[in-house]
């Protein structure tokens, strides 16, 4: 792990990483399975946004970039718009937890 | 090309994976090379940074996500330091050229 | 454009490039609208997998890594097989083209 | 966590992003502040490629693709090098035992 990072930032790269393969997973796999609502054009998008900005908000401070706290302020509204559609479909508790968790790590990155 | 988006947009798609490719063709390549200042901790990991968000909010806009208008609105801030810096330290014409343009397209699909 | 990159690389990373984008945005706009058959968990996978390794095998030409042609001979392959299903499944002539196109590029890249 | 993957895809899902993760800011922190051999075009290059590769093959494992058994050889073969290469320069035991254990992860699943 990093050592660059201070814990609470290598906490929310941790986060960040969950997210991202949880949201990448779910979406890929869980969803594409299900099918339905569950493949609709903005919950699916959503879901891979979510994916890709927690993958670049990771990025920003693995390379130790002082903007990441302008990512993780977007990853944290994100992921809580991909926690709350995700509630609302039910059937995605993995993916809430994870959104959840690392839209309140963000949060704190980016204050 | 993709056809979902406008021509605004596919211009601004594009705008980003030249950047993209700029900055990191030039920061693996021509800044390692050269060394010193070109390989100087804050100018690097501007460059990288600038990449990554470019890649990103590219990503963005062919995914269709309204969250664009909000990587767009970073990819403008980002594009505009690593130009400034790039154009201070010299020899680096055609990643401040990329970067402006990037920046340029990117404030008008933020806005 | 990357200065590093030789005639035939510059072209193969556009073509890289050109079909991350297209599967992108095909995958993530034209088959989530259409639906059925088109968001098959197979059909679905191969065109984001394809998407993902088109936009790593621009980043290894970009990066200027040796490994690129490791990276260009998995690209070739999907990107065939990419094209291939999308062929049987109709009405993704943008996608087929630029498949075939990456193909070819990043056979003559990694011979 | 993926649901979808067994647990020793889980397993190398982890070491992909851990081994992504640290040689991500050991380049871009420690070896840029360091200097001289570390920001050598060779080495700086393979760790950056390293962590493409290592970003990428734990993306083709989430989204449920079969292409990953041929990503994680190439990786496991990166991985080495890598680590034969940051034993060499001395310095970067994080690095090495990331990438050695990475590399095991990624023999089996390519198996």
């Amino acid at each position: 792990m990093p050592h660059h990072a201070d814990p609470a930032m290598q906490e929310c790269i941790t986060a960040c990483l969950d997210c991202y393969s949880t949201c990448t997973s779910m979406a890929m796999n869980h969803c594409l399975m299900l099918g339905g609502e569950h493949v609709a054009k903005d919950h699916f998008t959503l879901m891979m946004a979510c994916a890709e900005i927690c993958r670049t908000s990771a990025h920003f401070m693995l390379i130790g970039s002082p903007h990441h706290k302008h990512t993780c302020a977007e990853c944290a509204e994100i992921c809580e718009q991909c926690a709350d559609d995700c509630e609302r479909l039910g059937d995605m508790d993995d993916c809430v937890a994870a959104c959840r968790a690392c839209a309140e790590s963000c949060r704190r990155m980016a204050a």
